[in-house]
């Protein structure tokens, strides 16, 4: 696949599975995420995966699309963690994740987080929003012609 | 989720993710595979994934479903890769898997090996039988009780 056909595959989906290092075992986790304008966006309240990628920023996200079981198509994204907080440095990215993130409602974990909402939740209820800075994307193909 | 029910999803569905560890980096793949009598088995034809678990061999499985956003259960299995070759050693069991994941026919790559047929395929598309010695099992359930 060129990049252009995984990008426009990663545009066009919001789930996929991310993979990362936990203490050198690896760990695979389901993500909602939002791809827009050639950057990776997702969040999740605080836990394994976060800290996981605190210690180690390499992740790779991978999603197909099935058809059939000979018709397939497979995408790889690896690249590095970056959290985005809300302070002055990532403020403009936090936002612009958050906003593209909360488009679609009430995901897999509690998307009811309002930015500036004050310090009223607890830490470990606050999700963490990141983005995954891409350093290699490719894809697999598989019709049944 | 008790083990009981891990084993049950596990048992019940035959798509998952796998990670595993490329020269320090996470990887992920989807597979099939067969779970059964708290033995897990899948294939392969040689590759990225094959070699990656060939030098490390430090695997974990994770599959979900998903009945919607809010409801849904996933389970992760952590352990080891063990090669099944068909072989003096592991003949029984390259045997075991074979079976098993053949009764599901043609899969995500193609299942067209048969044991013993003798030596005119090359190595290169050879399936390689493995199973994941679990070394840890867990899930997470969501209800929107």
């Amino acid at each position: 696949m060129t990049r252009a056909e995984c990008q426009r595959m990663l545009t066009n989906n919001r789930f996929a599975h991310l993979g990362c290092i936990a203490k050198d075992r690896p760990y695979v986790v389901p993500i909602r995420y939002v791809f827009r304008d050639g950057a990776f966006y997702s969040f999740s309240l605080p836990g394994k995966k976060i800290d996981c990628l605190r210690a180690n920023p390499h992740a790779c996200v991978q999603l197909e699309t099935l058809v059939t079981d000979e018709e397939w198509q497979s995408v790889l994204l690896e690249g590095l963690f970056q959290e985005l907080p809300d302070d002055e440095k990532w403020h403009g990215q936090h936002m612009q994740a958050w906003s593209l993130l909360q488009e679609h409602g009430n995901w897999w974990e509690p998307g009811a987080y309002k930015p500036d909402a004050g310090a009223t939740e607890s830490a470990d209820m606050h999700p963490v929003f990141y983005s995954i800075q891409i350093e290699n994307l490719s894809g697999r193909t598989a019709t049944n012609a």
